[in-house]
Protein backbone atom coordinates (compact mmCIF):
# COMPACT_ATOMS: atom_id res chain seq x y z
CA UNK A 1 0.00 0.00 0.00
CA UNK A 2 1.43 3.42 -0.88
CA UNK A 3 0.40 6.28 1.01
CA UNK A 4 -0.06 9.66 -0.13
CA UNK A 5 2.78 10.69 1.39
CA UNK A 6 5.02 8.28 -0.18
CA UNK A 7 3.81 9.50 -3.83
CA UNK A 8 5.75 12.22 -2.98
CA UNK A 9 2.54 14.67 -3.04
CA UNK A 10 2.54 17.46 -0.85
CA UNK A 11 -0.33 16.46 1.42
CA UNK A 12 -0.45 13.45 4.08
CA UNK A 13 -2.96 10.71 4.26
CA UNK A 14 -5.25 9.94 7.63
CA UNK A 15 -4.58 6.79 8.13
CA UNK A 16 -6.99 5.27 10.64
CA UNK A 17 -5.88 2.31 12.78
CA UNK A 18 -7.88 -0.22 14.49
CA UNK A 19 -6.70 -1.01 17.84
CA UNK A 20 -6.90 -4.63 19.62
CA UNK A 21 -10.47 -4.72 21.86
CA UNK A 22 -8.68 -7.25 23.97
CA UNK A 23 -5.32 -8.18 25.67
CA UNK A 24 -3.41 -10.74 24.04
CA UNK A 25 -0.57 -10.80 21.34
CA UNK A 26 -1.56 -7.85 19.13
CA UNK A 27 -0.71 -10.33 15.89
CA UNK A 28 -3.81 -11.86 16.76
CA UNK A 29 -6.02 -9.15 15.72
CA UNK A 30 -4.14 -6.75 13.83
CA UNK A 31 -2.36 -7.86 9.75
CA UNK A 32 0.68 -7.02 9.41
CA UNK A 33 0.58 -4.13 6.95
CA UNK A 34 -0.56 -2.20 10.22
CA UNK A 35 1.68 -2.78 12.42
CA UNK A 36 4.98 -1.93 9.51
CA UNK A 37 3.06 1.32 8.47
CA UNK A 38 2.17 2.73 12.52
CA UNK A 39 6.34 2.59 12.71
CA UNK A 40 6.12 4.94 9.39
CA UNK A 41 3.46 7.31 11.76
CA UNK A 42 5.07 9.97 13.27
CA UNK A 43 1.59 12.82 13.87
CA UNK A 44 -1.40 10.72 15.80
CA UNK A 45 -4.58 11.79 16.62
CA UNK A 46 -5.93 9.68 19.51
CA UNK A 47 -9.18 9.54 21.69
CA UNK A 48 -6.79 8.53 24.97
CA UNK A 49 -2.80 9.42 25.16
CA UNK A 50 -1.90 6.65 27.60
CA UNK A 51 -3.86 4.20 26.25
CA UNK A 52 -2.42 5.39 22.54
CA UNK A 53 0.66 5.08 24.38
CA UNK A 54 -0.20 1.41 25.64
CA UNK A 55 -0.91 0.31 22.48
CA UNK A 56 2.23 1.54 20.34
CA UNK A 57 4.62 -0.22 23.33
CA UNK A 58 2.21 -3.59 23.06
CA UNK A 59 2.65 -3.03 18.98
CA UNK A 60 6.51 -2.30 18.76
CA UNK A 61 8.18 -2.64 22.33
CA UNK A 62 11.02 -1.21 21.40
CA UNK A 63 9.26 2.22 19.86
CA UNK A 64 10.57 5.30 20.23
CA UNK A 65 7.76 6.95 22.16
CA UNK A 66 9.46 10.46 22.71
CA UNK A 67 9.69 10.90 18.83
CA UNK A 68 5.57 11.02 18.45
CA UNK A 69 3.65 13.28 18.70
CA UNK A 70 0.03 13.31 19.81
CA UNK A 71 -3.15 15.07 19.78
CA UNK A 72 -6.39 14.02 21.68
CA UNK A 73 -9.67 13.98 20.18
CA UNK A 74 -12.21 12.84 22.63
CA UNK A 75 -16.01 14.14 23.78
CA UNK A 76 -14.35 16.52 25.88
CA UNK A 77 -12.32 18.41 22.40
CA UNK A 78 -14.19 21.40 21.24
CA UNK A 79 -15.43 20.68 17.58
CA UNK A 80 -13.33 24.31 16.32
CA UNK A 81 -10.11 23.00 17.97
CA UNK A 82 -10.09 19.69 15.03
CA UNK A 83 -9.77 21.23 12.05
CA UNK A 84 -6.21 22.41 13.14
CA UNK A 85 -5.29 18.30 13.97
CA UNK A 86 -5.38 18.41 10.28
CA UNK A 87 -2.28 20.86 9.98
CA UNK A 88 0.86 18.05 9.90
CA UNK A 89 -0.91 16.24 6.94
CA UNK A 90 -1.37 19.93 5.44
CA UNK A 91 2.69 19.68 5.39
CA UNK A 92 3.21 16.46 3.91
CA UNK A 93 3.12 14.37 7.11
CA UNK A 94 0.41 11.09 7.42
CA UNK A 95 -1.49 11.47 10.33
CA UNK A 96 -2.55 8.02 12.50
CA UNK A 97 -5.97 8.04 13.96
CA UNK A 98 -6.69 5.60 16.84
CA UNK A 99 -9.42 5.05 19.23
CA UNK A 100 -9.47 3.57 22.75
CA UNK A 101 -10.18 -0.20 21.53
CA UNK A 102 -12.05 -1.20 17.99
CA UNK A 103 -11.95 0.68 14.60
CA UNK A 104 -11.66 4.85 14.67
CA UNK A 105 -14.24 6.56 13.56
CA UNK A 106 -16.69 4.40 13.73
CA UNK A 107 -18.25 5.03 17.09
CA UNK A 108 -15.93 8.12 18.08
CA UNK A 109 -15.11 11.51 17.61
CA UNK A 110 -12.56 10.51 14.83
CA UNK A 111 -15.42 11.12 12.43
CA UNK A 112 -15.55 14.35 12.60
CA UNK A 113 -11.44 14.90 12.06
CA UNK A 114 -12.37 12.57 8.93
CA UNK A 115 -15.21 14.86 7.72
CA UNK A 116 -12.68 18.01 8.23
CA UNK A 117 -9.68 15.77 6.04
CA UNK A 118 -12.59 14.90 3.73
CA UNK A 119 -13.12 19.01 2.93
CA UNK A 120 -9.29 19.19 2.37
CA UNK A 121 -9.17 16.73 -0.23
CA UNK A 122 -6.99 14.32 1.48
CA UNK A 123 -6.75 10.80 1.02
CA UNK A 124 -8.30 8.81 4.07
CA UNK A 125 -6.96 5.14 4.81
CA UNK A 126 -9.12 2.93 6.61
CA UNK A 127 -7.06 -0.31 7.63
CA UNK A 128 -8.32 -3.65 8.65
CA UNK A 129 -8.93 -4.70 12.25
CA UNK A 130 -11.25 -5.74 15.08
CA UNK A 131 -14.94 -4.12 15.02
CA UNK A 132 -17.34 -5.95 17.21
CA UNK A 133 -20.22 -5.21 15.35
CA UNK A 134 -19.35 -6.94 12.22
CA UNK A 135 -17.63 -9.83 14.36
CA UNK A 136 -20.95 -9.82 16.53
CA UNK A 137 -23.11 -10.39 13.32
CA UNK A 138 -20.89 -13.16 11.74
CA UNK A 139 -21.02 -15.42 14.71
CA UNK A 140 -25.08 -14.48 16.17
CA UNK A 141 -26.51 -16.07 12.82
CA UNK A 142 -28.95 -13.47 12.44
CA UNK A 143 -29.14 -11.82 8.92
CA UNK A 144 -26.39 -9.60 7.72
CA UNK A 145 -27.83 -8.41 4.44
CA UNK A 146 -30.00 -5.88 6.70
CA UNK A 147 -29.23 -4.42 9.65
CA UNK A 148 -29.05 -1.07 12.11
CA UNK A 149 -26.68 -0.66 14.43
CA UNK A 150 -28.15 2.04 17.34
CA UNK A 151 -25.35 3.13 19.40
CA UNK A 152 -26.55 3.17 23.23
CA UNK A 153 -30.15 3.14 23.94
CA UNK A 154 -31.75 5.72 25.49
CA UNK A 155 -31.50 5.63 29.23
CA UNK A 156 -34.76 6.75 30.36
CA UNK A 157 -37.29 3.71 30.67
CA UNK A 158 -40.28 4.92 28.86
CA UNK A 159 -38.39 6.36 25.67
CA UNK A 160 -35.67 2.93 26.10
CA UNK A 161 -39.15 0.75 25.86
CA UNK A 162 -40.47 3.06 22.92
CA UNK A 163 -37.25 2.40 21.34
CA UNK A 164 -37.47 -0.86 21.71
CA UNK A 165 -41.04 -1.10 20.31
CA UNK A 166 -40.02 0.64 17.27
CA UNK A 167 -36.99 -2.08 16.64
CA UNK A 168 -38.62 -5.02 17.63
CA UNK A 169 -41.13 -3.91 14.69
CA UNK A 170 -38.60 -3.64 12.07
CA UNK A 171 -37.32 -7.19 13.26
CA UNK A 172 -40.83 -8.54 12.72
CA UNK A 173 -41.39 -7.14 9.67
CA UNK A 174 -38.11 -6.69 7.76
CA UNK A 175 -35.92 -9.51 8.91
CA UNK A 176 -33.67 -6.35 10.16
CA UNK A 177 -30.92 -7.11 13.09
CA UNK A 178 -31.07 -4.79 15.19
CA UNK A 179 -27.37 -4.14 17.32
CA UNK A 180 -26.81 -2.04 19.76
CA UNK A 181 -24.21 -1.31 23.19
CA UNK A 182 -24.34 -0.50 26.65
CA UNK A 183 -21.79 0.77 29.53
CA UNK A 184 -20.73 -2.65 30.76
CA UNK A 185 -22.02 -1.46 34.63
CA UNK A 186 -25.76 -1.24 32.98
CA UNK A 187 -25.42 -4.84 31.25
CA UNK A 188 -27.98 -6.31 33.88
CA UNK A 189 -30.17 -3.18 34.22
CA UNK A 190 -30.60 -3.32 30.05
CA UNK A 191 -30.91 -7.25 30.18
CA UNK A 192 -33.62 -6.87 32.62
CA UNK A 193 -35.00 -4.10 30.39
CA UNK A 194 -34.52 -6.47 26.69
CA UNK A 195 -36.35 -9.79 28.74
CA UNK A 196 -39.23 -7.36 30.02
CA UNK A 197 -39.90 -5.49 26.65
CA UNK A 198 -39.37 -8.12 23.79
CA UNK A 199 -41.13 -10.61 22.85
CA UNK A 200 -40.74 -14.25 24.07
CA UNK A 201 -40.13 -15.81 20.88
CA UNK A 202 -37.36 -13.01 19.60
CA UNK A 203 -34.32 -14.45 19.14
CA UNK A 204 -31.42 -11.86 21.46
CA UNK A 205 -27.41 -12.53 20.89
CA UNK A 206 -25.30 -11.14 23.27
CA UNK A 207 -21.23 -11.07 22.37
CA UNK A 208 -19.12 -10.59 25.51
CA UNK A 209 -15.29 -10.25 25.60
CA UNK A 210 -14.97 -10.68 21.49
CA UNK A 211 -11.10 -12.07 20.75
CA UNK A 212 -11.00 -11.90 24.64
CA UNK A 213 -9.93 -14.86 26.62
CA UNK A 214 -13.25 -15.00 28.21
CA UNK A 215 -15.20 -14.34 25.02
CA UNK A 216 -18.92 -15.64 24.61
CA UNK A 217 -21.75 -14.97 21.86
CA UNK A 218 -24.54 -16.80 22.66
CA UNK A 219 -27.97 -16.84 20.38
CA UNK A 220 -31.31 -17.78 22.60
CA UNK A 221 -35.29 -16.65 22.17
CA UNK A 222 -35.75 -13.98 25.13
CA UNK A 223 -37.48 -16.61 26.94
CA UNK A 224 -34.66 -18.93 27.53
CA UNK A 225 -32.88 -15.27 28.60
CA UNK A 226 -35.59 -14.56 31.03
CA UNK A 227 -35.01 -18.39 32.92
CA UNK A 228 -30.84 -17.62 32.93
CA UNK A 229 -31.95 -14.04 34.41
CA UNK A 230 -34.05 -15.64 36.88
CA UNK A 231 -31.44 -17.95 38.16
CA UNK A 232 -28.62 -15.63 38.05
CA UNK A 233 -29.46 -11.82 37.51
CA UNK A 234 -25.95 -10.18 36.53
CA UNK A 235 -25.69 -13.18 33.64
CA UNK A 236 -23.53 -11.53 31.88
CA UNK A 237 -21.20 -9.41 34.50
CA UNK A 238 -19.47 -6.29 33.60
CA UNK A 239 -17.53 -7.26 30.65
CA UNK A 240 -17.67 -5.32 27.28
CA UNK A 241 -20.99 -6.63 25.35
CA UNK A 242 -22.75 -5.76 22.64
CA UNK A 243 -26.32 -6.69 22.37
CA UNK A 244 -28.38 -8.00 19.00
CA UNK A 245 -31.80 -8.86 18.26
CA UNK A 246 -34.31 -10.24 15.33
CA UNK A 247 -36.95 -12.49 14.86
CA UNK A 248 -37.31 -16.40 14.46
CA UNK A 249 -35.38 -17.56 11.18
CA UNK B 1 -6.86 -18.72 21.02
CA UNK B 2 -8.15 -22.17 22.11
CA UNK B 3 -10.80 -23.71 19.80
CA UNK B 4 -13.32 -26.30 21.55
CA UNK B 5 -11.67 -28.82 19.84
CA UNK B 6 -8.54 -28.06 21.24
CA UNK B 7 -10.18 -27.93 25.04
CA UNK B 8 -10.94 -31.64 24.23
CA UNK B 9 -14.68 -31.52 23.84
CA UNK B 10 -15.81 -34.18 21.64
CA UNK B 11 -17.07 -31.13 19.54
CA UNK B 12 -15.54 -28.71 16.83
CA UNK B 13 -15.58 -25.05 16.74
CA UNK B 14 -17.22 -23.36 13.69
CA UNK B 15 -14.56 -20.72 12.51
CA UNK B 16 -15.28 -18.03 10.38
CA UNK B 17 -12.27 -16.77 8.65
CA UNK B 18 -12.82 -13.40 6.18
CA UNK B 19 -10.79 -13.83 2.96
CA UNK B 20 -9.20 -10.90 1.03
CA UNK B 21 -11.53 -8.44 -0.99
CA UNK B 22 -8.70 -7.57 -3.52
CA UNK B 23 -5.17 -8.75 -4.34
CA UNK B 24 -1.97 -8.33 -2.80
CA UNK B 25 -0.02 -9.85 0.27
CA UNK B 26 -2.44 -12.09 2.70
CA UNK B 27 -0.86 -10.46 5.12
CA UNK B 28 -2.07 -6.80 4.77
CA UNK B 29 -5.65 -7.78 5.78
CA UNK B 30 -5.27 -10.97 7.40
CA UNK B 31 -3.82 -10.96 11.21
CA UNK B 32 -1.32 -13.91 11.57
CA UNK B 33 -3.66 -15.99 13.80
CA UNK B 34 -6.03 -16.73 11.12
CA UNK B 35 -3.16 -17.90 9.30
CA UNK B 36 -2.02 -20.11 11.48
CA UNK B 37 -5.59 -21.06 12.70
CA UNK B 38 -6.08 -21.93 8.50
CA UNK B 39 -3.57 -24.86 9.26
CA UNK B 40 -5.37 -26.53 11.70
CA UNK B 41 -8.77 -26.88 9.84
CA UNK B 42 -9.34 -30.26 8.02
CA UNK B 43 -13.27 -29.61 7.27
CA UNK B 44 -14.37 -26.48 4.66
CA UNK B 45 -17.67 -25.25 3.51
CA UNK B 46 -17.25 -22.50 1.48
CA UNK B 47 -19.05 -20.16 -0.67
CA UNK B 48 -16.69 -21.54 -3.98
CA UNK B 49 -14.88 -24.32 -4.03
CA UNK B 50 -12.21 -22.84 -6.46
CA UNK B 51 -11.93 -19.47 -4.58
CA UNK B 52 -11.59 -21.13 -1.71
CA UNK B 53 -8.80 -23.23 -2.85
CA UNK B 54 -7.32 -20.41 -4.82
CA UNK B 55 -7.40 -18.03 -1.07
CA UNK B 56 -5.87 -21.35 0.65
CA UNK B 57 -2.75 -21.54 -1.82
CA UNK B 58 -2.10 -17.40 -1.41
CA UNK B 59 -2.29 -17.86 2.56
CA UNK B 60 -0.09 -20.99 2.61
CA UNK B 61 1.71 -21.62 -1.12
CA UNK B 62 2.96 -24.89 0.41
CA UNK B 63 -0.82 -26.27 2.04
CA UNK B 64 -1.94 -29.81 1.00
CA UNK B 65 -5.21 -28.93 -0.78
CA UNK B 66 -6.36 -32.75 -1.39
CA UNK B 67 -6.06 -33.37 2.23
CA UNK B 68 -9.07 -30.90 3.21
CA UNK B 69 -12.42 -31.86 2.25
CA UNK B 70 -14.53 -28.70 1.01
CA UNK B 71 -18.29 -28.38 1.01
CA UNK B 72 -20.38 -25.66 -1.17
CA UNK B 73 -22.98 -23.25 0.79
CA UNK B 74 -24.31 -20.69 -1.61
CA UNK B 75 -27.89 -19.46 -3.13
CA UNK B 76 -28.02 -22.65 -5.12
CA UNK B 77 -27.46 -24.83 -1.94
CA UNK B 78 -31.07 -26.19 -0.70
CA UNK B 79 -31.52 -25.11 3.08
CA UNK B 80 -32.53 -28.80 4.06
CA UNK B 81 -28.83 -29.10 2.99
CA UNK B 82 -27.31 -26.81 5.78
CA UNK B 83 -27.70 -29.25 8.90
CA UNK B 84 -25.46 -32.13 7.65
CA UNK B 85 -22.78 -29.81 6.72
CA UNK B 86 -22.22 -29.86 10.52
CA UNK B 87 -21.25 -33.62 10.80
CA UNK B 88 -17.64 -33.09 10.99
CA UNK B 89 -17.96 -30.68 14.21
CA UNK B 90 -20.30 -33.26 15.83
CA UNK B 91 -17.42 -35.43 15.67
CA UNK B 92 -14.93 -33.47 16.76
CA UNK B 93 -13.44 -31.39 13.74
CA UNK B 94 -13.48 -27.81 13.46
CA UNK B 95 -14.88 -26.38 10.95
CA UNK B 96 -13.49 -23.38 8.77
CA UNK B 97 -16.21 -21.17 7.03
CA UNK B 98 -15.35 -19.06 3.44
CA UNK B 99 -17.03 -16.53 1.68
CA UNK B 100 -15.40 -15.65 -2.15
CA UNK B 101 -14.54 -12.47 -0.11
CA UNK B 102 -14.90 -10.26 2.87
CA UNK B 103 -16.47 -11.93 6.36
CA UNK B 104 -18.61 -14.89 6.11
CA UNK B 105 -22.27 -14.65 7.38
CA UNK B 106 -22.63 -11.28 6.86
CA UNK B 107 -23.93 -11.04 3.35
CA UNK B 108 -24.06 -14.55 2.49
CA UNK B 109 -25.62 -17.79 3.19
CA UNK B 110 -22.99 -19.03 6.21
CA UNK B 111 -25.46 -17.17 8.35
CA UNK B 112 -27.58 -20.63 7.92
CA UNK B 113 -24.93 -22.48 8.91
CA UNK B 114 -24.08 -20.50 12.06
CA UNK B 115 -27.41 -20.55 12.98
CA UNK B 116 -28.10 -24.17 13.10
CA UNK B 117 -24.26 -24.63 14.79
CA UNK B 118 -26.05 -22.37 17.22
CA UNK B 119 -28.90 -24.63 17.67
CA UNK B 120 -26.67 -27.77 18.10
CA UNK B 121 -24.64 -25.51 21.08
CA UNK B 122 -21.14 -25.26 18.61
CA UNK B 123 -18.90 -22.52 19.79
CA UNK B 124 -18.61 -20.09 16.75
CA UNK B 125 -15.43 -17.76 16.65
CA UNK B 126 -15.68 -14.78 14.73
CA UNK B 127 -11.84 -14.14 13.30
CA UNK B 128 -10.63 -10.54 12.29
CA UNK B 129 -10.70 -9.57 8.23
CA UNK B 130 -11.83 -6.98 6.03
CA UNK B 131 -15.27 -5.60 5.54
CA UNK B 132 -16.18 -3.23 2.95
CA UNK B 133 -18.87 -1.93 5.17
CA UNK B 134 -17.06 -0.95 8.77
CA UNK B 135 -13.76 0.17 6.14
CA UNK B 136 -15.92 2.18 4.54
CA UNK B 137 -18.17 3.85 7.37
CA UNK B 138 -14.95 4.52 9.01
CA UNK B 139 -13.18 6.32 6.03
CA UNK B 140 -16.80 8.43 5.01
CA UNK B 141 -16.54 10.42 7.47
CA UNK B 142 -20.34 9.78 8.16
CA UNK B 143 -22.26 9.20 11.90
CA UNK B 144 -20.90 5.54 13.08
CA UNK B 145 -22.69 6.04 15.88
CA UNK B 146 -26.02 5.43 13.80
CA UNK B 147 -26.17 3.29 10.43
CA UNK B 148 -28.10 1.02 8.52
CA UNK B 149 -27.25 -1.49 6.08
CA UNK B 150 -29.31 -2.28 3.48
CA UNK B 151 -27.74 -4.98 1.38
CA UNK B 152 -28.97 -4.64 -2.50
CA UNK B 153 -31.37 -2.02 -3.45
CA UNK B 154 -34.85 -2.87 -5.34
CA UNK B 155 -33.90 -2.89 -8.95
CA UNK B 156 -37.24 -2.02 -10.09
CA UNK B 157 -37.44 2.12 -10.66
CA UNK B 158 -40.31 2.60 -9.07
CA UNK B 159 -39.33 0.33 -5.56
CA UNK B 160 -35.99 1.99 -5.60
CA UNK B 161 -37.21 5.44 -5.56
CA UNK B 162 -39.33 4.74 -2.75
CA UNK B 163 -36.60 3.18 -0.65
CA UNK B 164 -34.19 5.45 -1.47
CA UNK B 165 -36.73 8.36 -0.55
CA UNK B 166 -37.71 6.40 2.84
CA UNK B 167 -34.10 6.23 3.44
CA UNK B 168 -33.09 10.07 2.91
CA UNK B 169 -35.96 10.50 5.63
CA UNK B 170 -34.10 8.93 8.37
CA UNK B 171 -30.89 10.57 7.37
CA UNK B 172 -32.80 13.80 7.54
CA UNK B 173 -34.62 13.49 10.82
CA UNK B 174 -32.17 11.49 12.41
CA UNK B 175 -28.30 11.72 11.49
CA UNK B 176 -28.71 7.90 10.40
CA UNK B 177 -26.02 6.85 8.36
CA UNK B 178 -27.26 4.46 4.67
CA UNK B 179 -25.31 2.26 3.68
CA UNK B 180 -26.47 -0.63 0.63
CA UNK B 181 -24.41 -2.26 -2.22
CA UNK B 182 -25.01 -3.23 -6.17
CA UNK B 183 -23.49 -5.31 -8.45
CA UNK B 184 -20.65 -3.62 -10.01
CA UNK B 185 -22.09 -3.57 -13.52
CA UNK B 186 -25.23 -1.33 -12.77
CA UNK B 187 -22.76 1.18 -10.22
CA UNK B 188 -23.74 3.65 -13.67
CA UNK B 189 -27.88 3.09 -13.25
CA UNK B 190 -27.40 3.32 -9.69
CA UNK B 191 -24.89 6.63 -9.98
CA UNK B 192 -28.01 7.87 -12.13
CA UNK B 193 -30.49 6.90 -9.87
CA UNK B 194 -29.02 8.16 -6.76
CA UNK B 195 -27.99 11.41 -8.13
CA UNK B 196 -31.69 12.16 -9.65
CA UNK B 197 -33.67 11.00 -6.42
CA UNK B 198 -31.41 12.31 -3.80
CA UNK B 199 -31.46 16.22 -2.09
CA UNK B 200 -28.83 17.38 -4.11
CA UNK B 201 -27.61 19.08 -0.81
CA UNK B 202 -26.93 14.87 0.79
CA UNK B 203 -23.54 14.00 1.06
CA UNK B 204 -22.80 10.85 -0.48
CA UNK B 205 -19.49 8.53 -0.61
CA UNK B 206 -18.59 6.13 -3.21
CA UNK B 207 -15.89 3.36 -1.71
CA UNK B 208 -14.90 1.39 -4.42
CA UNK B 209 -11.85 -1.12 -4.44
CA UNK B 210 -11.27 -1.20 -0.61
CA UNK B 211 -7.78 -2.38 0.09
CA UNK B 212 -7.27 -2.80 -3.50
CA UNK B 213 -5.03 -1.08 -5.48
CA UNK B 214 -7.68 1.35 -6.83
CA UNK B 215 -8.86 2.18 -3.66
CA UNK B 216 -10.85 5.19 -3.73
CA UNK B 217 -13.16 6.58 -1.22
CA UNK B 218 -14.96 9.76 -2.47
CA UNK B 219 -17.42 11.73 0.14
CA UNK B 220 -19.45 14.56 -2.20
CA UNK B 221 -22.67 16.34 -1.93
CA UNK B 222 -24.78 14.88 -4.47
CA UNK B 223 -24.73 18.27 -6.48
CA UNK B 224 -20.98 17.69 -6.93
CA UNK B 225 -21.45 14.01 -8.29
CA UNK B 226 -23.93 15.00 -10.64
CA UNK B 227 -21.57 17.46 -12.24
CA UNK B 228 -18.91 14.32 -12.10
CA UNK B 229 -21.69 12.52 -13.98
CA UNK B 230 -22.24 14.90 -16.38
CA UNK B 231 -18.78 14.96 -17.24
CA UNK B 232 -18.14 11.27 -17.41
CA UNK B 233 -21.20 8.86 -17.15
CA UNK B 234 -19.07 5.87 -15.60
CA UNK B 235 -17.35 7.37 -13.51
CA UNK B 236 -16.76 5.03 -11.10
CA UNK B 237 -16.53 2.17 -13.58
CA UNK B 238 -17.63 -1.43 -13.40
CA UNK B 239 -14.93 -1.73 -9.80
CA UNK B 240 -16.85 -3.43 -6.17
CA UNK B 241 -18.06 -0.39 -4.51
CA UNK B 242 -20.29 0.19 -1.18
CA UNK B 243 -22.53 3.38 -1.13
CA UNK B 244 -22.80 5.02 1.63
CA UNK B 245 -25.05 8.67 2.21
CA UNK B 246 -25.81 11.01 5.36
CA UNK B 247 -27.22 14.41 5.82
CA UNK B 248 -24.37 17.50 6.07
CA UNK B 249 -23.30 17.64 9.38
Amino acid sequence: MTTTADKNNHQGSIILFPVPMSDGPVTDVLPELNLKLLLKVKYFVVENIRSARRFLRRAHHDIDIDALHFTELNEHTAPGDVPAMLTPALHGHDIGVLSEAGCPAVADPGALLVDHARRHGLRVIPLVGPNSIIMALMASGFNGQSFTFHGYLPIEAGARTAALKEMERAAQHRGQTQIFIEAPYRNARLMQALCRTLSPSTMLCVASDITGPAESIVTLPVQAWLKKLSASPDVIGKVPSIFLFNRQQ
